[in-house]
C-alpha cells in the first residue's frame, strides 16, 4: 500500500512499543530524540525504530493531557446525510481571554436553540465552510454584546501578565513566520504582537465569526470553519471563537457553492442545522468527552520537535521547522470506562 | 451578506475599474499602494477603494500572462457523479528542471491510457486525495525510468546557472518561513536550499508520487493532491510533479475514508477515473487553455504584496507578510473567442 507518512492525529492512535524517559530541561530534547534511533527494543535484534509525532503524543503520560469541560464545547448536529447517516460537529470553545464577549454571545445563541433550522450557506474551497440564518432576517435573542475591533487582540496585561508570562516561558519554543512570531500557548495556536499583545490565529479547522465591513465585528450568529490552507491574513481581521475538534469532514467534504464566495445558489443545496447545543445541555450519555495534550508538557515539546524535525521512516529529509498550523494540538477523545 | 473577505481568483473575476501605472522599480510600490487610496476615480466624489489582491492580477496588462502549452496539462475525467454532472480535473505539470523523470513517467502512463478504469482510493482530510491502481497489480508499461532521492532537489547548476539566477533576480521577493527560503519562480512555489539547490514546494492543490519506504521514490503511477493545509514536510521527501489547476473541489470534496490513512475501506467508495490524457491527446475542441501571471512581472509583484499587506476594505490590519503557499500564483481560462 503506497502512503506518504502521516500520523494519526485522533482516536486509533497506534501505541508504540516504547516510551520516552522524562527530560527535566527541553534543550536535550533534540540530541535525546537523535538518539532514539539507537535505542534496543526488550527482545534485541533490530533498533526500535522512531516513532511518529502522532505516536509521541499517544504514548504521553495521562497527566499531560487536559480534559477540556463540556461547557466549553459547542455541539452542532447536522441534518442526516442522504444515506441517514448523523453528521456530528465538535467545536471547543477559546479560553479567557481570547474573544470571550463573541463567546458570551455565541452561548446566549445555543441557550436559546437560535441555531436550530438554519443551514450551512456556503463552502468555499481552501477556505471555509459558514453556516448561520440564510435568511438574515432572523431576530437575534436579547442582550448580546456589540463588541470593539480592539478586543481582536488582548494585551498581555489582559491575559493576565505573570500568568500568561510563566505560561509563555513554560510553553513549546515561540516560532517566527511570515505572519507574526507564533507559539502554541494554553492548548491553543497564538500570535506574539511587538508591545506583548496576543491573538489567536487561523489555522485549518479554526471557528471564526463572519461580520460586515469595518467597524462591524460581527454578533457571533455567523460563524465559519477553516477548510484550506491557513488563511492568516484574517487574523486580528475577525473574531476567532473556538476550533473544531472532531467532524469537520462533515464540513470540509460538503460540494462547494457555485455563487460568489462559494455561497450556494440555490436553496436547496443548503445543509440544515439541527441543533446546536453547548453539550452540558445534552443528556449526560450524549456528551463528547476529549481532552488535549497540555502545551506546557514536555510530551508537548518533544512532539513539537518531531513535527518540525521528522525522523520517523518515511522521512529522509526533516524540515528543520514547521508553521504553527502544522503542529496541532493532539486531541483525542476520553476513552469510556 | 456577511462574508470575511477573499479574491476570486480563477474566472469571474470583477474587472476593477482601475488600472495601475507601470512601474519601473520594485521598491516604489509599497508607497504606491498606500497613496491608491488617494487616487480618485473619473467621475470624483469618493476615493477609489483599493483593488484586491484577486482584481489586481485580473487588472494586469495581457501580455503579463503566460500561456500554458496543452502539451503540459494533464487532464483526468473522473466518472460522473450521482447526478450524472462531468467531475473534470486539470493539473498543470512542472517545468524542467523540476521532478522530469517523474513527469517523463506520467507521459507514458497517460499515452498507455494506463489511468483508465483505476480510481481515487484515500481522501484523508486536511492532507491529500490519492488515485491509481487499487489492486497495486495492474502491469505498468515498459521503460519507466527509475529516480533517485538526490532528484527531489536541483542545483543551482542543474537548474540553469545564470538563467536561474536571473530569475531568481527578477521575481518577487525571497520570504523566509520556518521551513525554508521560498520564492515564486517560474511561476511556481519553490523552496531554496543554503547550497543554492531548489526544490517544489508542497501547497494546497500540489501534485506528488506516492511512493513506498525509503529508498523508493515512486514511479508516477500512484498520485495525490494536498486538500489541507499546506504539508510542507513532505517537500524534499516526495516527488512534486504538477498542480490542480481547475476541478480541485472533484478531489477536496469527496467523502473521507475511514480506513487508516483515509483509504476507503470499502471498494464500492472508491471513485473510478475514466481517463486521464495530456491534453493535446484530446479533440482541440475539448481542450483545456489556461494561463498565469507572470511570476516575473510587476503586476505579481504588485499582488504578492497585497497578499502580504491586506489593505482591501474588508481589512483592517495588514498581517505584514504571507507565506508562499498563500499567494498562489494567478491562473484564469484563455477566453473563448
Amino acid at each position: 500500500m503506497l502512503w506518504n507518512g502521516r500520523p494519526n492525529r485522533l482516536a486509533g492512535l497506534s501505541q508504540a512499543d516504547w516510551a520516552w524517559q522524562t527530560l527535566g530541561m527541553k534543550h536535550l530534547l533534540l540530541s535525546a530524540v537523535a538518539a532514539a534511533s539507537l535505542i534496543l527494543p526488550a527482545h534485541g535484534a533490530e533498533p526500535a525504530p522512531i516513532p511518529s509525532p502522532g505516536e509521541m503524543a499517544a504514548a504521553a503520560a495521562a497527566s499531560d493531557w487536559i480534559a477540556i469541560a463540556p461547557s466549553d464545547l459547542l455541539v452542532m448536529d447536522l441534518a442526516p446525510d442522504a444515506k441517514g447517516k448523523t453528521r456530528r460537529v465538535v467545536i471547543q470553545l477559546m479560553p479567557a481571554p481570547f474573544s470571550q464577549g463573541w463567546i458570551g454571545n455565541i452561548r446566549k445563541l445555543a441557550a436559546a436553540h437560535w441555531w436550530d433550522g438554519t443551514s450551512v450557506n456556503r463552502v468555499q474551497d481552501n477556505y471555509v465552510a459558514q453556516w448561520g440564518d440564510a435568511t438574515e432576517k432572523k431576530a437575534l435573542p436579547a442582550g448580546l454584546a456589540a463588541m470593539t475591533e480592539s478586543e481582536y487582540v488582548v494585551s498581555r496585561a489582559g491575559a493576565g501578565g505573570w500568568h500568561a508570562a510563566r505560561a509563555m516561558h513554560n510553553s513549546a519554543p515561540i516560532i517566527p513566520d511570515p505572519y507574526a512570531s507564533t507559539q502554541a500557548l494554553w492548548g491553543w495556536p497564538v500570535g506574539h504582537g511587538k508591545d506583548g499583545e496576543l491573538w489567536p490565529v487561523h489555522c485549518y479547522g479554526a471557528v471564526g465569526v463572519g461580520r460586515n465591513m469595518s467597524p462591524d465585528t460581527g454578533s457571533g450568529a455567523e460563524l465559519y470553519t477553516v477548510i484550506g490552507h491557513a488563511p492568516r491574513h484574517l487574523d486580528r481581521n475577525i473574531a476567532v471563537v473556538g476550533r473544531v475538534i472532531s467532524g469537520i469532514e462533515h464540513l470540509s467534504s460538503l460540494p462547494r457553492g457555485t455563487g460568489a464566495l462559494g455561497f450556494y445558489e440555490d436553496a436547496a443545496e443548503r445543509v440544515a442545522i439541527a441543533s446546536i447545543r453547548v453539550a452540558t445541555e445534552l443528556p449526560a450519555a450524549d456528551q463528547p468527552r476529549f481532552e488535549y495534550l497540555s502545551t506546557e508538557s514536555d510530551s508537548f515539546a518533544r512532539y513539537a520537535d518531531a513535527r518540525q524535525n521528522r525522523r520517523d521512516p518515511f522521512f529522509i529529509t526533516p524540515a528543520g521547522g514547521a508553521d504553527i498550523c502544522n503542529i496541532p494540538v493532539p486531541m483525542r477523545p476520553v476513552p469510556v470506562k
